[in-house]
């Protein structure tokens, strides 16, 4: 349909292991609907060096834009930082405008700029920072890859101020309803209605609610005639 | 450290759109961990059958066992089964033993069991199916990919069914304890007990609570004794 194109990377063995839930993908999903940006992938990897460059050299060579999570912070197993350069080929250490940044932090906050924080700094030659107004610690922008925080307080905050930069597509509207009958049983219908509108793309979705069961029919494009005409004929279908 | 290393791959343009958010995996790395197979990457794909193909075919070559979930309903978009079975090159078609299952559900039922809903008894050839507790459509197993429902409640449920059946390995074991101070504050300190104790894994996750920063100090690994040896080390940084 012409829109850009995103992927989301996570970064985190505390994602693999189950301690954590991700819900910066759900988010950042949410984001790029809105915008008309289509997230087409997503994956988690480890906190291991060569997976996260194999993952940042496989997504931003398939889709318009990337966005990473985790791995930014100050201690031992962040390596985002140094995945990403290493991915791009590009020379990365303490940046001074990124010094600076941190510089002002602690200084407000009264606790010390040591090594381990100063690791935060390290910013790959040629990128572009990204805004942190929770912590300050900056993520960056490096080729079509958006280095954000794990902490979805931040990651979001980014989110925020990263999307307003980037060109959207026309928005992926959705219009749905809600059937009294089983998937299987509209599921014909369903498909002829999906060869009939070949731009827009309809999805069922099973559901339980107090014993009863039903479908919820989603319909999605770009186009809000088509869609309109489309919704007239699934209403039919529910009745 | 030799454990069975596994992936996940959730199938379905509702995840990557934003409107469901995907909790299989986190519930798939929580039964894993405590069977000790290792969950080392997770993607979500749409719902296309070339990059369904592409991500089987890589993730079932990179790792010991893959576990999907998503698109083995009985809509136009369902269309796991056949991606897999083409990921392998096996033959696909509505399959006896499967046939039967459903032919036994929807008579009990009393639903029809229509062409829409018999597209989930197509079965790749020398795939073992995997039993579906809650609706009777069976899941199935090709080569090392367990091909499972999107459905949480069902999906759970074929995963207890599966789990007993692999091999683990030792369980992977955590430990954590809170430190009252910044994460920039003691990431040396963990940085040289991650250094002496090449087998463990520590992570650090700040938190702020009720006002106040303090960080999450997590350990893992499979000896529980050098564990122990290391929380009390950890124990130290918390004073």
């Amino acid at each position: 349909m012409g829109n850009p194109t995103a992927a989301m990377l996570v970064i985190g063995d505390e994602i693999l292991s189950g301690r954590t839930r991700d819900t910066n993908t759900n988010h950042l999903a949410k984001e790029l609907t809105n915008r008309g940006i289509r997230l087409r992938e997503a994956r988690v990897v480890a906190d291991d060096h060569d997976g996260i460059v194999a993952a940042v050299k496989a997504l931003s060579a398939a889709y318009d834009h990337v966005f990473t999570s985790g791995g930014i912070g100050p201690t031992h197993d962040d390596i985002t930082a140094d995945a990403v350069a290493a991915a791009f080929g590009a020379p990365i250490d303490v940046r001074e405008d990124a010094h600076e940044i941190l510089k002002a932090h602690y200084q407000r906050t009264g606790l010390e700029l040591n090594e381990a924080r100063l690791r935060m700094a390290r910013i790959p030659e040629g990128a572009t920072l990204i805004d942190n107004p929770v912590s300050s610690a900056p993520g960056f922008i490096l080729g079509n890859v958006h280095v954000m925080a794990g902490v979805p307080a931040i990651f979001e905050a980014m989110v925020a101020g990263v999307l307003p930069t980037l060109t959207g597509g026309d928005p992926l509207l959705s219009q749905m309803i809600d059937v009294h009958r089983g998937e299987g049983e509209i599921a014909a219908a369903l498909k002829a209605l999906a060869a009939k509108f070949p731009d827009l793309s309809f999805g069922s979705y099973p559901y339980q609610r107090n014993g009863a069961h039903g479908t919820q029919l989603v319909v999605r494009g770009t186009d809000a005639g088509l869609l309109d005409r489309a919704m007239v004929e699934l209403a039919e279908l529910a009745q």
